[in-house]
Formats: structure tokens, C-alpha cells, sequence
């Protein structure tokens, strides 16, 4: 894959970069920093209007497809299957500025690179934002790019009710992005996202790269917690049915079991709601989520199975009913070989030693690796801050990770053949 | 004390008892029963509407004072301070229609019954509905009879914010129950309460009657864990300083010192509220509230500190901090020893055994006990459940409560002299 001098020597506007962060960044805004941009709500909208007009001001092709997922294409030379890159733009309710923001947005500015140097691409090039990756408004996360894989069909997402009570597909309608573009979406030739690393490995080892090797796997359930509403002052403690005692209790047990089993397992109660939230009432209902991960699959189902165990046993020991939901369940992902040696090469011939590690968190590049060769670059998080509006990284390691994907870009668009190892549809 | 024979042959009506209970359960009904009238709600005005116009139908002179309670007034054959009864129509929010109802609604059959029968008193009865006596909406609980009592100032009292925001003060005037009447208000020459048990004592014991000795002290704290809100998969646990975990550390803390403590000690975790409460977020912050209760003072003052001292231990080794707010502390109460007597004898005299019992949850009356004789009778709750829709409580053990409720007011009206041991002010 011979690159043209023309192109190997292009790198990115390190200002405008960072601009377009911040002013993404001022939608949805929360005072004292960071974002609050959940999905297909206003402040999404709001996002999702200013990005497609930069996209539009690029002079890029916008589709926009049946789960609200935007491709932007700038043609190629050829007409092949475009190489991909993206992210998302969606947030938590208290998110920063960088999260999935960056992929899209260097993205941008790997395309107003090349139309700046008025540089062709053999292939075309193609940005995507996907709906929904965070899962914090809809279940499960990663949606979008799951439907546009194919994992997940249109008609069932439409369906998926928020957390606050809105259907998917009526709110699509609502915020203007139930586009006509079907679904599963055009396979790419190959998929590329740049992402902060949300953890602290790069930044406390002092490096500023990483050749991202895969996926933790996910597992998301909710527990209800069905027991007896009671007076917390007249009923004896050996009568009682305590969903809130029994979703504390579950919540510690994660905990425990969680440092029993040791790293790379991470274990999380992130939502727990009683009802009726009364100082002195007995709860009669606990709703509560765990948030379990590993890389490893066996692991994983060990850790659920443990889970599972328990929650029958306290159940029976207190006298309550526990229903449990799955919301997402994801194995882990292993990134293609030839991609994660690509960012490891484009990475050394601009002076940079990448580490490989895998990601922690979920990313749209595992649904599309169900497709196509995909593979993530990682650059630090200062702290591992994420998820936060304290979450932040240095312009320096942005702009060094924006002209490592513009290369790896310009590498794969010239490329022409589709590796054997992955066909559309494989897992 | 000597009863003229025509009071001491009066006899409550059972069915106007049991429809006017069912009545005001009508006011703020939940499907599939029982009731929700938080303090100070429309659903509580509108109940306090309606038991305002029994009052007046049953010709009492009507008073509401500065806090929203409301006192009417029989006159009695002298002036004396009045022999008062009565309770609080406010619920818990998902509440049953009997706990403080049956207090006001049996006081006024009481006077229903006086006054069919055209009888007179030597004193005159007054029968109360205090305001917030349940604290659900605005902590403390037996907010308004506190006041009544002297215990806080009628200004502290209006400043208090409610669960929802609002000001105690604001919301009176918003439901027209800011009154012209002062507090603290006139000492009754005794207070007596009639209420459902709310524990499982004289129904598991197939007895009708409880003469309540005394009351259980109280002790209500709320809990703040500020963390750091996290990307629950990248974020090894090493690292996290969740305040989920410490919230449910310290629920599960509460119920293993409760039983290692035994009975009668009580203990809580009624309300927990994680921030920003999604599933992939590290909680950066929880809200929680814990109720302890005991009859001995020094039993309660030593799980108060153990509390305290694993609440130091875990933010610590968690790296949060936890900061501590006091919504209510009450030392036990020990009622008036002759009016438990009365209590007992009058039973006695109408067929009844009475059981001597305290009381697991705060009443009015002992805020009432502050400044005059007080005392209480209990009749059975079915299976001890209250604070529930399925509150229930036979209607012929209604109807023996009153009718001892309408003769201990007999005799008491008759006194002459207030006994020496009380005078107002004392504790």
C-alpha cells in the first residue's frame, strides 16, 4: 500500500481541532464544565444539527439513516467501499467534552485536511456518528452502530423505551433524524476510531498512544427487588422484607466478589432507585443495574453465574422476589491484526512507540468489527477521568491522534483489495 | 372522679365510625387502596377540608394555628382547660387509611355521640389534627405538635424545606391553613390518643386493647457520600472512590449492628439516592437516611455511635466523605402513669384486659406528654402492617377503641385538679 508523498506528509490543524471540540462541547454545557447531550434528546438534537453543518460545510454527502446514525462520504478516486471512521456525540447526563466527540470531530478535521491540500483518496472516505452508544437514555449502548452491523433490527430499536419513559423511534421523529438510508448500513472497507482512553493505563505510564487490541465483554442486568412496604419504627426486624436491605446487600456482594476475582474484572451498581424512598418506610421496591466486564468471556459468565447465585440465596434468607432484566451483553471483541499493526506502524513513523492494551469500556469499532477490519486509537486521559465533566486530554496528544488516524486514513483508502479474514455478516 | 351514669352508658356508633374512616381514605386514594396525603399536599388539603366541615357540622368551634393545626372545641359545663384527643391526617406516601385518622375520626364520634345524646361535660373536649405528624414530606415528623408543645419556633418551623423543595411556611399559606392561632398553644388538662398498633403485638397475641406505656426514642440521620462519578468499565476498582458502594456498605452495616444489638433496637435504610444513577457510571454521590429506634436511651446513643465510628472507618478506606445531618432525635417517653391506669380500668370496665406496651413509632402524644398528662390506647393492626395500602384494623376493635377513647375523656373531663405532677413547660 503505497502512499503518495502528498499525502504521508499532511497533518492536521491542531486549533481548529480543538475549537470544534469546545464549541460541540457548549451544547448541552453543564455549569462548571462538561456535557450533558443524552440521546435523541434536545441538546442531541442540538449537537447532531451542528456537526452535520460542519459535515455539509466540508462539502461532504449526508445520509442519515432509520436509527438516526449520520454518514458523511467524501468521495474517492474509485468508487470502492469507503474506509470509515466516527464515534458518536451522545453523552451521559454528566459527561465531558471528549468521550466520543473526538472521533467524529477529528474525523472532520482529517477530511478538511485533505480538502484543504485539495488531496484525493483512492477510496472515498466515510464519518459516521452513531445513535446512542452511551446507553445511558436507551438500552443497550452501543445501538446505533449494533443496528447499522445488522445485530439489531430497525423495527425492534424503534420499539426500545427510554429511562424515561420516550420511544426510540417516536423520539428519532421528534428531534428530525428518522432518515430514509436503510439498515444494516453499506459494509466499509475497514473502520477506524479514535478515542480518549477513559482509564488511567497511558497517562500514568507517561505514553501517548495506543494500538487499541480489543473489547472488554459487558454485562448489563437490572434487578428488581420486590418485598414489603412496612413501618420502619413497629415491625420487628425478623418480619421484615427489605428490598432496600436486600439491593444494599447485592450492591456489597458485587463489590466483594469483584476484588475476589481480581483485575481485569470491574464490577459496578451504578443505579439504585427504592421506593417509596421514605426515611421511615420500609422500601417495598428496589430497582438497581450491574455493570459487569472482562476481557475474558469465561470470566465474565463466572462472575454472572456467582451473581446469580447470590441473589436466589438473599432472596429466600429475606423473604423478597428478585426479577432480573438483561440490558446488554456483549463478548468481548478482538480487533483485527492487521489494523491494530497499522496504527502500531503509522504510530512509530511519526515518532511514537503505541502500547497495546485493550479498551475498557464499550466502543461503536466493536459492532462494526462484526462487519469489517476495525481498530481503535487510543490517546490519554488525564487521571483516567471519564464519564465526567473533569474529564480532559492535552491538546498535544488530540492532535497527535488526529494525525495518526488521517494517516491510517489515507493508508487503508489505498488499499485495494478486501482482506480475506473478514466478509460482511461474520461475527 | 365520679361519672354520671347517663356519660358512663354512652356507647359509640360503630358504622359512622368505620364510613367517615373510609371517607377520608377516599381523599388521596391509591389504586388498589390505602392513601397518599404527604403533609401540606392538595390531597392533604382537601382532607383537612373535609374533616374541618365534620367539625363544623358537629357545631365545634374551630381554631388553626400558626402551624396549621387545627383544635375544635366542645364546651363543657366549666371553663377548664379542655380534656384533649386527636391525632394527624397526613400519610406516608403510599399509606393506609386507618394510623392517624382513627385518632380524629373516633375523637369526633366521640363528640358525635356526646352530642346525640345531648350530654354534657364538666370540661370542655378538644379534639386536634397536628400537622406532619409522619415527617415524610417535611423532617421532622410530629412536626406540628412539636410546635403545639413549645419544642421549635413557629419561624424555624416555616423555614423548613420540604423533599420536594418547598417551604413549610409557603405551603401552608397555599393550602389556606396558616392560621391565626399562636404557638405554642393552650395546655390541655390531659391528652389522650387513640391509634392502630402498627406492629404485630396484640394481633399475634389475639388481644384488643394496648395501654401504652411509652414511647420508643428516635433517632433520624441523613448520610451524604460525595465520590467521584467514573466510567464504570475503564476505571479499575483500585482506583474508584464510589459512593454507591459506601451508600450500601452502610445499609448493610445498619441491618448486622441491629441484629447483633437485638431487640427492641430497631434500624432503617429507608431512602438511598445515587447521583447520576446510570448503570455505567461510578456515583459520585448518594443520599441516604438512617432510622434507629430503641426504648432505652443509652442503647440508642451506642448504635448512634457505632454507626458513626463505621462511617469514619469506610470513607476512609474509600477515600469519600460523608457528611452527617440530623432530620430528627427524640429520647424515648414514658407516658403518664395515671393515665395508663385509666386507660386500663376503663378497658376493665367495658369487658377488656388490657396489655401494657410501648409504642415502636412516634405520636403526637408525646410531644403532648411535654407539657400536660398524656397517655395512648392501641387497638390490633392485622399481621402489625402499616404504612401500607393494606393497613387494616377490624371495625369491632374500632369501635372498642372508641368507646374507651369517649369514657377515658368522660372521666377525665370530671377531674378537678391538675395533677400536681405535670405543669406546662416541664419536659
Amino acid at each position: 500500500m503505497p502512499v503518495p508523498a502528498e499525502l504521508a506528509e499532511l497533518r492536521v490543524d491542531r486549533a481548529r481541532l480543538v475549537r470544534r471540540l469546545k464549541e460541540l462541547g457548549e451544547v448541552g454545557a453543564l455549569e462548571g464544565g462538561g456535557c450533558s447531550r443524552l440521546a435523541l434528546t434536545d441538546a442531541d438534537k442540538q449537537g447532531r444539527d451542528l456537526v452535520v453543518m460542519w459535515m455539509r460545510d466540508a462539502g461532504l454527502d449526508v445520509a442519515i439513516d432509520a436509527v438516526g446514525n449520520v454518514i458523511a462520504t467524501r468521495p474517492g478516486r474509485g468508487p470502492g467501499p469507503p474506509v470509515m471512521c466516527g464515534s458518536h456525540i451522545d453523552t451521559v447526563a454528566t459527561g465531558g467534552i471528549y468521550d466520543g466527540n473526538l472521533g467524529v470531530l477529528s474525523g472532520l478535521e482529517v477530511i478538511e485536511t485533505l480538502n484543504d491540500a485539495g488531496a484525493e483518496t483512492s477510496r472515498p472516505i466515510a464519518l459516521a456518528f452513531f445513535t446512542d452508544e452511551e446507553g445511558s437514555r436507551f438500552a443497550p449502548d452501543m445501538l446505533g452502530s449494533l443496528v447499522y452491523a445488522g445485530g439489531l433490527g430497525v423495527e425492534s430499536a424503534h420499539d426500545i423505551i427510554s429511562i424515561d419513559g420516550a420511544r426510540l423511534g417516536d423520539e428519532l421523529g421528534r428531534i428530525g433524524y428518522l432518515g430514509p438510508t436503510p439498515c444494516p448500513g453499506l459494509v466499509p472497507h475497514a473502520y477506524v476510531e479514535l478515542h480518549i482512553e477513559q482509564g488511567p493505563v497511558l497517562d500514568k505510564a507517561g505514553e501517548v498512544v495506543g494500538a487499541v487490541t480489543g473489547i472488554q465483554g459487558i454485562s448489563w442486568q437490572e434487578l428488581v427487588v420486590s418485598g414489603q412496604a412496612n413501618h420502619a419504627g413497629t415491625t420487628p426486624m425478623l418480619y421484615r422484607h427489605d428490598a432496600g436491605y436486600v439491593a444494599a446487600s447485592i450492591a456489597t456482594f458485587v463489590r466483594h466478589m469483584v476484588s475476589q476475582i481480581g483485575p481485569p474484572q470491574v464490577g459496578t451498581v451504578g443505579r439504585l432507585d427504592l421506593y417509596p424512598d421514605l426515611v421511615n418506610v420500609v422500601a417495598a421496591k428496589a430497582t438497581m443495574t450491574v455493570d459487569l466486564r472482562n476481557t475474558d468471556e469465561l470470566a465474565l459468565e463466572d462472575a454472572e453465574e456467582r451473581l446469580a447465585g447470590y441473589v436466589t440465596e438473599i432472596a429466600a434468607r429475606e423473604g423478597v422476589k428478585v426479577s432480573r432484566r438483561q440490558l446488554a451483553r456483549f463478548e468481548p471483541v478482538e480487533f483485527d491484526p492487521r489494523v491494530i499493526s497499522l496504527v502500531e506502524g503509522t504510530a512509530a513513523s511519526l515518532g511514537y512507540k503505541a502500547r497495546r492494551l485493550p479498551a475498557g469500556a464499550g466502543h461503536d469499532a466493536q459492532m462494526l468489527a462484526r462487519v469489517c477490519p476495525a481498530g481503535m486509537i487510543f490517546v490519554p486521559s488525564v487521571d483516567g477521568v471519564s464519564h465526567n465533566p473533569g474529564e480532559f486530554t492535552r491538546p498535544e496528544h488530540l492532535e497527535v491522534g488526529a494525525n495518526i488516524l488521517l494517516q491510517v486514513l489515507v493508508r487503508l483508502s489505498e488499499e485495494r483489495e478486501v482482506p480475506p479474514a473478514h466478509t460482511a455478516g461474520s461475527p
